[in-house]
Formats: C-alpha cells, structure tokens, sequence
C-alpha cells in the first residue's frame, strides 16, 4: 500500500450543533455543523439519521437463497432483494435479522451470525447496515407483513443469485454488499477455493 | 428459482402528489402520496431525492487499485474508499467518473467503461450510482478538491483491497458494489476462473 498525501493530510472535522431540517418515521434529515480544526472554516453538512438496518443471508438445506421481490416506493418499481429492514431500539442485529426473515417470508433458520456490517452511505449518513448470515432456513413460520408490505418470496440457488446481482437484476447496493461478504463462503463450501 | 407468492402478489402502487420536506445542496427529502391500486389505501412515503452517483474503478497498470481516504461527516469520522461523486446534469456516467478520478486523486485512465449500475437505497431513495471501471490510470495530473476536500490518495494491490472489503476495513457499501461487480473481471486476468 502506498500512498501520496499531499499535504495536509486529511484531518477530523470538529463536529459541533446538529438541527432537525425534518423529521420523519424512517429517518430524520438533519444539517450538522462541522469544524475545520486547521482552517478555522465552518461548514454545515447534511446528515441523514437513521436507526441501523439489518440484511439477511438466509441459506436453505438445499443451497437456495431466500429472496424477496417487493414494489419499492424510493424507486417507484419492483426490485429483488433479501429479507431485511430496521433493527429495533436495542435488538441485537442477529435477533432483528432472524425476526425480520420470519416477518418477511415465514422461513426459520437454525443457525444465524453476523457476516459483517457496512455503512450505507459514510458521506451522507449516519447509520451501519448489519449483514447476518441464516443458515437451514426453512418455510415453517406464518408472514407477519407490515401494513403497507406485499412481498413475493422467491428461492433460487446461491450461483444463480449471484450471477443476477452481477447482470444487474439485483441492484440494491445494500443486497450487493449481503451477496459479496457470503460469496468466499459459498466458494469454500463447494470446494472451489476462495 | 421457485416462488410461494401468497395472494395478493406485489401490485405496483400508483404515484401521486408529492411535498418536499426539505432542500439541500445534495439532495431532497420529499414525502410522496401513493395508492395502492385493489386495496383503496392511501400513504405517504418518504423519499430521498438524489441526482445519481458515479464510482471508480481505478486500475493501475501493475494491477492496483486507486482508493481515497477521506473524512466523511455522515459517520464522523475517516472512510476509505473509490474514488467517486454526484454526476453533472446531462453529464455521461463514464465521463463523470474519469472528471471525479481525476479531479479527486490526479489518476488518468486510458479506457474507461460503465461495469453497473445499482441503487443506493430502492426503499427509500430515487437514485442510482454507476460504477465505473477504468484501466491503465496513472498519476498524471493536478488534483482539484472542491472547497470542503481533504483526499489522501492510496493504491493497493487489488486482492489486498478485495481482502479489506470482506474484513470490514472498506465499509461504504457502495465501493462493496464497485468490488463485487469487478471481482469477476480480475479473477478471469489472473487466470483463477469466474
């Protein structure tokens, strides 16, 4: 790894008063005023604030992923997705993943753990997106939807999901992210090296 | 790939008016009407409204990577990542991208081409970003910051970079997506198979 700072390096903004441009039931919009600590520059900055969200892997006995198609409001169309949503105030992302699988499409699994977690969107947002891998997931539980949610379940092999996320048939940055922490898994599993 | 859709399926939801909430320099909240077509249900949604986004590939001629570490004010603190930023109105998306590049590390490719496209966020946002793929980038020009820029410039061996996705040391899940898209590429150059 080399690298070239040309100087100065980039340094830690001071992060002083924040206020609520709007608030709404998934997120606030919030404009937060930082600091330069060299510059003596003040800026305001937008920051979307919102609790942390969860993804789930859910791998059936038979090598399938669970997968959700959904009409999405943000982009006014349908989109292929896995099972997911937003963590509750203090629930574990493992438990929210588990819950939000069985919410979403009915499948139970046996064993779940934390793949890994990324940050939506670090320049603009403020919260984590946590990635929980469900193994042996199996249609045993009844959907709970949410008010507004209509959801389509759809199982497909693991190989086929992939490649559908590569062809651009899957294009949910944050399903993309799910896809890319389970992959080296999948290829050690069969056998295929990592 | 197998479905178990429980009647009613997804329909599409009509969309109708819409309010914004708040403006800002890089993007709109806005609260839009939806109905839904069988059920006589009205709803608001929230939206972001965001012009769409480009990220960069950048591969050297001795097979690195060209990444940017920066600090990022939504997570408040330090963030490494591609290259990348909001796409120009009418701007191409492959243009866009080698403006960004160059302007934020002073790298210049000779090939460049549009890899996907994904969407940060189809739920709650309307965006896209393209990620774009540009090879034989050499340091070869000025950087150009914008006024709040502070971009320390580093390059790394493409496995090193696909290493630090996958043990969370790159967590902006868009530069995830840019990684996932070209990993097949690389494997195919190195001789390893998709």
């Amino acid at each position: 790894m080399s690298t070239s700072s040309s100087p100065p390096g980039p340094v830690r903004w001071e992060r002083l008063e924040e206020r609520t441009l709007a608030a709404t039931r998934v997120l606030d919009l919030r404009s937060v005023h930082f600091r330069h600590p060299r510059r003596e520059v003040d800026r305001d900055f937008v920051v979307i604030a919102a609790s942390d969200w969860c993804n789930v892997i859910a791998l059936t006995p038979d090598g399938q992923l669970v997968l959700v198609r959904q009409f999405r409001y943000g982009i006014n169309d349908f989109s292929l997705e896995i099972p997911g949503g937003i963590i509750d105030p203090g629930e574990d992302p493992v438990v929210a993943g588990l819950r939000e699988l069985r919410e979403e499409t009915g499948f139970v699994g046996t064993e779940a753990r934390l793949l890994a977690s990324v940050h939506p969107n670090p320049a603009i947002q403020n919260n984590r997106c946590h990635l929980v891998l469900v193994e042996n997931a199996t249609a045993s539980s009844v959907q709970q939807w949410d008010h507004d949610e209509e959801i389509e379940v759809v199982t497909a092999p693991v190989d086929d999901v992939l490649a559908w996320a590569r062809a651009g048939k899957i294009t949910h940055s944050l399903v993309v992210c799910g896809l890319m922490h389970f992959e080296p898994i999948w290829r050690v599993r069969m056998g295929r090296g990592v």
